[in-house]
């Protein structure tokens, strides 16, 4: 049987999701962790990689067991074993075909920013300490939505065959004592989300034109955009999948 | 001069409050940044202490100074001081005879329970496995209302006259994914916020019956209440002070 997992995980303590020889993964922990209760070796592959302290509250990730699962005792049986910063929040039974990655087809990530300090705050969110000019930065973002070429944010040596990426949602909102960039889209480039905060904070800031960003975007040029912001106030925040991947549960 | 200060601290890499020859306090830290920030030795005096992982949101503690503080400007220089995990958040000038400890006359606390396994936990609240019945612990909480003798609430080797305290608020509430206790009251005995707290999870847990608190404070014996529970979930919320204690700013 093929199943979906929903993981939540704080990124820390991790050198991203993706598994390494040598390095303390989410991925690892997790094929550790289920293969140790299901006897069996586990390999789950992931809707995509976060980068390392990148936080996610709702990634998703498949694999094959051969047996059938029950979801609420092996999450409660998973969550007993995994560590404290990893959390299973579901687990649902899919198609025999259906592929965390390639068969998603909405990804949505936020940004937490802070901007007073925070005793709090354990690498959750970026403490960003000028003040902001939230509404440019939400003028801005709006050029960011449709379908276009998004160079001028990714990362600058990368094997993608385009940079087209369609961004369905991008808006800023205050959220407690947290002000938040919520963007959503059918894929993001490496690095993306971090290279638009820094440069709609270099615009809520004042030390870009409020209208610069169009043209940021058309130079399609790392360069023309703002520096990355830290990973600590990014989180995937949610995978979309049509709901023909899901078996009737 | 004197002056109030308000301070926010995670308390989990400390050796709580108060200031030891060998251990890493709160208290300590701030005496080390006042005194080389200010240029002469600086003691800070709190409204009372906390334990070891206990935190705060709004300590209170004053202290003397051979000049004169601009609030909103030393506050910032305060912060950028003191590490991430202790932050200032207000300085008022106060009458010289203002006293943190013997002049508050309110003091609240919370607890925060978590019931889910939560990754972006860290430290900030208890993790409560059993399922809980809110409304038998806030019938249950109505009873420590008012001024009564503590004794079995209060840790067994202590130094304090009387064990009464008069307390006017102790009630949970649901607020977000926390489960929180709020309790406020003129003093506190030492450990007493934790054991009434693990006093009222056995009862919503059905571990105690709903109508055994009265019982259990008429015994002024700490074995008849329940354990304590963990010092991470227990937050000082605020001190409260008679507004004569403030100078006109």
């Amino acid at each position: 049987m093929r199943y979906f997992l929903e993981i939540a995980y704080k990124g820390t303590q991790y050198n991203g999701w993706q598994i390494q020889k040598n390095g303390h993964t989410v991925q690892g922990e997790l094929n550790r962790c289920l293969s140790t209760i299901l006897r069996q070796e586990i390999e789950i592959t992931g809707s995509g990689r976060t980068d390392t302290g990148v936080h996610a509250t709702a990634q998703v990730a498949h694999f094959d067991y051969d047996g059938e699962l029950n979801p609420d005792r092996d999450a409660f049986r998973f969550n007993s074993f995994l560590p404290e910063d990893i959390a299973v929040k579901a687990i649902r039974p899919v198609h025999s075909e259906a592929h965390a990655r390639f068969d998603a087809d909405r990804r949505s990530y936020e940004y937490h920013v802070v901007q007073h300090k925070d005793p709090f705050n354990d690498h959750q969110a970026h403490h960003h300490r000028s003040a902001l000019d939230v509404e440019a930065m939400n003028n801005a973002a709006h050029h960011l939505l449709g379908r276009q070429d998004f160079e001028s944010f990714s990362k600058v040596h990368t094997d993608v065959n385009n940079f087209f990426c369609d961004i369905s949602r991008a808006e800023w909102k205050h959220e407690g004592q947290r002000l938040v960039f919520h963007i959503s889209a059918n894929r993001f480039l490496r690095n993306m989300v971090r290279a638009i905060v820094g440069t709609l904070l270099d615009i809520g800031a004042g030390k870009s034109a409020p209208d610069s960003l169009p043209a940021v975007i058309a130079a399609r040029n790392r360069s023309a955009a703002g520096k990355s912001v830290p990973a600590h106030g990014l989180y995937l925040t949610e995978v979309r999948y049509p709901a023909s991947v899901y078996l009737n549960e």
